[in-house]
């Protein structure tokens, strides 16, 4: 998981990432790969997006740390990730 | 475009729908069908959705009121949430 992808908030614990696209087709693309990877993990990130961004949330459990399976679906988000170079 | 199902919200002004499912597949289903109708109408809500919920809004214009495309979009969503009978 990379440290200057996701943010660690506080209140409520939770990891966060913000993703940006120059265009629709590009953000549903990240979409499907991101929905493979919840499948597979069975685990299920709050997802919030709109025609050019996807904002990603998981949630920490009760005992208010993200799971390491929180942080491994983390991970695997990350490499979906489109490299700007 | 159903009466129950949005809710025209004031500040700022936007059409609002939450629609919940039994399980991740029915999600899916849903967002994979709304995605189809916000292609062919070049037309692009905010989503934000989990394992079994979405929360579709719709957002006025610069003149405060939701477009006729924008009604458009929502009467065709409203047409793909599945009927609880």
């Amino acid at each position: 998981m990379s440290e200057e992808g996701w943010q660690q908030r506080k209140r409520p614990p939770r990891l966060e990432r913000r993703v940006e696209f120059a265009d629709y087709e590009a953000t549903r693309d990240f979409l499907d790969a991101v929905a493979e990877v919840c499948e597979e993990m069975d685990y299920y990130p709050d997802i919030s997006f709109g025609r050019t961004y996807v904002n990603l949330t998981i949630h920490a459990g009760d005992d208010e740390t993200v799971s390491d399976e929180g942080r491994q679906v983390a991970e695997r988000i990350d490499r979906l990730v489109p490299t700007s170079d």
